[in-house]
């Protein structure tokens, strides 16, 4: 069993603020969002939480090992620094989907993304300590067989992005909809997935749907571990023995594991 | 007409540093690149230029009017502060995807984006101040229709980021295959797009794609301009008429400009 | 008795990085110093320490309350994302100067701050938590008294800024040869002082020597606490006291305290 | 004649903002004074001009090349992504402080630095592009005889502080009140000085000054250019020749320059 901690982070009323009293200029919109995700990516990587851009307006966190004092203190830290505030919410459970829905559901339930009266909310809980096991988080990293060889250096640049992008969309909605896992796109050909406890073959699987839909080959390393960076670190390594040995699917995968 | 002068910007050897001597943490990464790409958003932007993070490792940026030793100082400050280095290819034309082809051809030829030996390369030319015009760059803001109602305020947020996603994908490779222009997610439900010189059915006809291929309901503002901040601020505005008006194809499409 | 952990953090090699292979253009300089400085004040903060950008390619930071292997995750993470490595060499003890001579010792003696074989060191032990009180950390939070009126809005910005540096020249050799502690300028008229255990008598007599040697008037709030973020932020709360009621010097300075 | 431009940056009404509602946090109001000022480096810079943090809250920068719309896009871009907005100033003449004393006097003609009201103010003119020749701006660039082996390597690192700052703090107060030049701290042993047209042996006067007074030795490359850029590098390169031929003043210096 998994049972993954996720922290919805969602700008206070951005939209409204973006034009207010005119279209603010796109490139220091796309500043604020890159340089404020950078900062959350560090803030949360601190205590082993991973961040995700995903839409820079609402933003998901794993954050297993987290508290909601140290949730606190990096919502003050962004409202001291920024043009804008967060408010965020926070659920858990052994499907990343469903504690993703816990967590947005809580937050909705304070108001709309465009009201300009919710403002800084931090809701939900965090694991108990004593509710914390090793191998709370599952962490999938995927990319692209010999991405550089097949597409970057024989496609045009946008010919590339789009082989990745339409492989991630493939990845994201199937590993979503089938198995309740988060799949996202973190730069180059690489995507990241939190997972509930998956097992080898429904990778395999997975690899294979997405070469079906999208015609994309991919490769996968997993982890396990207490933290999305004790996870995910193990995720790397099980990713560069894919490089070296050729193989597709590589990770701390045995029986204990995989539940 | 338009002539639309694209960079592309790679990060010299980015694969094999993310791994050597071993796996890098992955906040760290997702730092450096967004701190990057924030970065070069303003460097671009202080002379009207616009920057997409696209795969982060390759972006994508429209920079008329900014020459040569321009790129240059930019690439040297990036060499200066972080401890990557990028190299640039420039091309230019009516096609934004061609322009796009012609800069990365350029930089392929020098090598592959896996080679240490092939560092801080700027390639191609940028448009002399004689053939540039008024109507060189062609923006279109996409977004989509009521996003908060319809999605942010009542799916979870993953669930309203497969939607955002799947649109974006469908939108992505249509306009880049039938038109030859370049779709780029900025965050939240917003998608910029460099075109070439469409015209008012064309973007009804490439809303009715998305609205078939994903179900997606999109908006635009049109904009032209010398620069993209030119033809992108006037986009923004276009969309706001489309959002007070509830029209779905809004800005500067009158014969002059769509040619 | 105060137990200050201070943490002395030196830029590898950086005179001759700075100049190789030619002299690198100061703005790019100043803008990587100050983002490193930037940066670690977030990462210690995120621990209640604080950090001083002293000479920015030698930093002073006061990290009670952290320990060894936190040290070692920033220092990764700035190798990670930055052109530059850092060393740190940590030391303790009653007098925060004496701590940060014993720091030094052990990073002079791995070798010179400009030997490029001597990189990312990691020195020295931190405080053992059954060592630790709420008394550890003294910190007085000194200003200008109204700096606004007397200095900005009527002197011109370079005579107003002289006054301010004489001031904090006076107060910080004083307090370091007659006190040992150690005086930082932190912006605006701010000077933040980390102490050994005085009392009001030696605060009054410090503002007197800064205003007879300086002709500069200082108030301070002096605050107590495990970390230097609960002593920082008892010490601001101390200043905002001397503001409102014209006093000079505020805190928390009962017996027990001042011991 | 040197004709310098300088520009005074000052963030609006921030004293009250920094104890709004009550203190804010240390480390989150270095991390932003210091990301701001980085910011302001990298912009200014991109135009040739230099940026000093001087007291963070005031900032000083030399910007001859620059006009006031680049001046104004600097400044919305500050208020599009920073909870703080910022006023400047700008004066020029042949005394670099007395430009300075000239904006500022336009700055606090519009009102105090904590007005609430007072808000995004853009004020004085901009050089003239006939007026302005490539002898406008004189830079010398200070540092510390083999401060390495004299002071970092063998001292501890605050003592080593102490003799820099009383360096600084007397060389800061003699080339404004003699000369009418302003000297800048910017990290390490070196101060950046922006100077009326200085000859050597005013060069040579203020070094033993700052000996007598300070006991410290300093070397000094001397710069002249039409930009801050111009002149600080050939400045750095006149601090490269003291270092290698032992020499104490370098630069640029023949008659026709030092008029």
């Amino acid at each position: 069993m998994t049972n993954t901690q996720v922290t919805l982070i969602q700008i206070d009323n951005y939209g409204p603020w973006t034009v207010t009293p005119s279209p603010r200029r796109e490139v220091d919109l796309q500043t604020l969002q890159s340089n404020l995700f950078a900062d959350l990516s560090q803030k949360f990587g601190e205590y082993g939480g991973y961040t995700f851009f995903t839409r820079f307006d609402n933003m998901i966190a794993v954050t297993n090992g987290m508290d909601v004092s140290e949730h606190a203190r990096i919502q003050e830290s962004v409202g001291n620094r920024y043009p804008v505030t967060i408010s965020m919410a926070i659920g858990h459970g052994d499907s990343p989907a469903e504690a993703l829905v816990e967590a947005t559901a809580r937050l909705q339930d304070r108001g709309s993304a465009q009201d300009h009266k919710r403002k800084e909310e931090l809701l939900g809980n965090t694991l108990a300590q004593a509710e914390r096991t090793d191998e709370d988080v599952q962490i999938a990293h995927f990319d692209v067989i010999d991405a550089t060889g097949k597409y970057t250096d024989e496609l045009d640049a946008f010919s590339t992005f789009i082989h990745i992008e339409q492989g991630y969309a493939a990845l994201m909605r199937h590993l979503h909809d089938e198995y309740g896992g988060l799949a996202f796109f973190v730069g180059g050909d690489n995507v990241i997935t939190v997972c509930p406890a998956l097992d080898q073959q429904d990778y395999e699987s997975i690899i294979e749907h997405v070469e079906a839909t999208a015609d994309v080959n991919l490769q996968v390393g997993i982890g396990r571990g207490t933290t999305p960076y004790d996870a995910g670190m193990a995720a790397k390594h099980g990713l560069e023995t894919c490089r070296e040995e050729g193989t597709r699917v590589e990770g701390i995968l045995d029986a204990g594991h995989s539940d």
